[in-house]
């Protein structure tokens, strides 16, 4: 037996219905706000991820798949998307007419060498959108809004945004210095990723969970108090938006993000269960100032999110939020030849439901009739087309519906016309693949 | 700037509008034969890729991208995904209850390092299926079905199947002993791979392209004159149903598909375009026999396909096969703000629309009016959304067909019904996205 590679895992069947409805919901609610789907390639050249600023600066860059391959360069398997975008962006010269914003969606693997734990995979999915080239806070509440359209759509109830604003350069830079001479009285006493970070990106340290560093960021200067004019005018159209509209959030001054490339606004989605269990973040983004140059195109602003479909699925799964419709993917017909030399038949009727657009599946196992009604249930048959000696030779069918039990014998020149009136009446049900 | 891998291509924008359209048609194919989605992760340990037999035998395994983890594991992105979905059957479990066939399709990238050229990558995508547990020639049949199905769906026309049979196990010991004797005689003059070949596996010789022993397998034993009763039986069974249905097949003994685990049947797609130019296979498969006990599994039979989703495209494209509705994807309203201070109520107005399903951006960027209408068909958008100061005081927009140019000035409490009534007329353009 061959094991699966470490802190992957396989999405099969079922599973893998619920990825295919959430990802296929998140896309279209992305296309809905105007943005097209990008794929980048999941190997990059290592530099694109070794960049001064951006998540790679930080943990990420510890747990990146990197390898030399046979040309001798070395590459990596994207630990995140966003860089990969925005160099496609800038190769494949999306800026050159400036026609901005530039919107992309995405959705992919990426992989992290993390310790393996519940819910956290080393090869993991992410949906994200970026929107290049803004210069309005409306942009910022687009994406907010995308994600949380998104989630609602998704099911998810009790959302609270979190957000905070991280503003401009000049404010970032005041900020900064207050912080550097506040921290610098407490540094010694603090956590060692701390030190790190007081002397990398101060404001990380506003992200610590170690206890006493908590209560040492309590009396820290707060960004609010530093805005520029530019910076407040920003947050407040976006926090009026949001009360216009009744959308619940919280300021959290504290929240950074963890990202060195952040500026303006950032924000997370926080999810409540029906039943009052606290999930936390479903994701987040935020506003980015210096990425796009840094990556090789023009000086342009960004705002983009991403979620973990893991986590998604998994919060949903919790909360019971996936309908038996969304996932259930029944087979329209199985067709169960009562004797061996019923298969031929049974077989080309299956072909031929299928070439006009129902689903079907065929018994050529030389099974009983209880046991195909089995096999039947198990792939989730709405009806049972029953094919015996009688039947081959007149050219008809027993057509039975599986949910309600009725069973009614047809010709096989009417099969189609029927089963186009018995789907007629419950459309959803039916994949109506060839409309 | 950041170069992307070399081999590797961003696909973005209506590009990626193509792989989607032509993935899910594939998909929803798959399903109308019962077929399930198998995800399985991109990192497999070596050892899978390194069994004895399988495409991997040969030449991929000069191509694989692999390294060692941070654990000292030896990890290898997948050159293909059959070898993946095997094994999650084996480790998932699925054959324990024997229900037998055991139905998978699988879509997404793969890897190997080739030398670049048009149309060739270095991560490419792959759909295709595996139909595990049969013993019967119908299932060889649904197999070759749905991939002709499908490509007639995607718009191929003149499909031609070739079709060969490697034949049961007896039928190919026979025929292997045939061969060892004839190219004993001539193995002296042939190239240097088929002496590798000839010791691994003989059949291979009768795929080799080189003129000098073409001319020999002229005159090689044919496997035909060695199939088992058995092996006739079902290759008739596979004909016969091919003619009564006037699919075009040709039978093509020297048709191996280079893999070591086929037995039984083996086939290809052949494409002919509108234009009379001979594109040769679009993809194919076959029958194997030791492929699933060779991965753990319990000694079953299988069969299955696989397309380069690339090739497919490329030839899609040269053969015009995209028609405009499929990959357009066009923009419902594009929202144009006539003066900077309208910026406000046009996203209000973007957002309403948003939310109630219609697919909407807006100008924010401050443009002229002629400006805007050129952004608006960079988006293919349908409908103009037009606010001015006199609309925003009487709560009113210009709505302007793009296509007609006609345009009326219509209440925002009536957008909705009159886009309904519009829409409702021209059902296919509209996303339909919460209904």
């Amino acid at each position: 037996m061959f094991n699966i590679v470490k802190g992957t895992h396989d999405v099969i069947q079922k599973e893998a219905a619920k990825y295919t409805y959430v990802e296929n919901l998140l896309m279209r609610e992305a296309q809905v706000f105007g943005y097209k789907e990008f794929r980048t390639p999941i190997m990059e050249y290592s530099e694109l991820f070794l960049r001064s600023t951006g998540e790679s600066s930080d943990i990420v860059r510890k747990e990146m798949y990197t390898f030399t391959d046979k040309g001798d360069r070395s590459i990596t398997l994207r630990p995140e998307m966003t860089a990969g975008v925005i160099r496609s962006m800038v190769n494949e010269k999306l800026f050159i007419n400036q026609d901005y914003p530039v919107k992309a969606f995405y959705v992919g693997p990426n992989f992290r060498y993390e310790r393996p734990q519940q819910g956290r995979y080393r090869q993991f999915n992410q949906f994200g959108i970026e929107c290049v080239g803004v210069d309005s806070p409306y942009r910022d509440i687009e994406v907010i809004m995308l994600g949380y359209n998104a989630l609602k759509l998704l099911g998810f109830k009790n959302i609270k945004l979190e957000i905070n604003s991280l503003g401009d350069a000049e404010t970032r830079e005041k900020y900064q210095t207050a912080l550097r001479e506040y921290f610098g009285k407490h540094i010694d006493t603090m956590c060692d990723d701390c030190k790190e970070r007081y002397k990398l990106n101060v404001l990380r340290i506003l992200d610590c969970k170690v206890e006493h560093d908590i209560e040492i960021n309590k009396d820290a200067p707060i960004i609010s108090d530093y805005y520029s004019e530019k910076s407040k005018e920003s947050f407040n159209v976006i926090t009026n938006f949001l009360k216009e509209n009744e959308i619940e959030y919280k300021i959290n001054n504290n929240l950074v993000r963890g990202l060195d490339y952040y500026s303006g606004i950032v924000f997370e989605y926080h999810y409540t269960s029906s039943q009052g269990k606290d999930y936390g973040a479903l994701g987040g983004g935020g506003h980015y100032g210096s990425l796009v140059k840094e990556i090789g195109g023009p000086d342009l602003e960004g705002v983009g999110f991403a979620f973990g479909i893991e986590r998604l699925i998994n919060l949903m799964e919790d909360d019971n939020l996936f309908g038996e419709n969304e996932i259930s993917d029944p087979l329209d017909c199985y067709v169960m030849p009562v004797n061996t030399q019923n298969e031929k038949i049974s077989f080309e009727v299956a072909s031929y439901l299928r070439t006009n657009g129902y689903s079907a599946d065929v018994c050529l196992e030389h099974k009983s009739m209880g046991q195909m009604f089995k096999k039947a249930e198990r792939r989730n048959a709405l009806y049972a087309v029953i094919i015996g000696d009688d039947e081959e030779k007149e050219q008809k069918v027993n057509l039975k519906n599986l949910v309600s039990q009725e069973q009614i014998s047809i010709g096989l020149d009417h099969l189609l016309d029927k089963l186009d009136e018995l789907f007629g009446e419950n459309e959803d049900e039916h994949i109506h693949h060839h409309d």
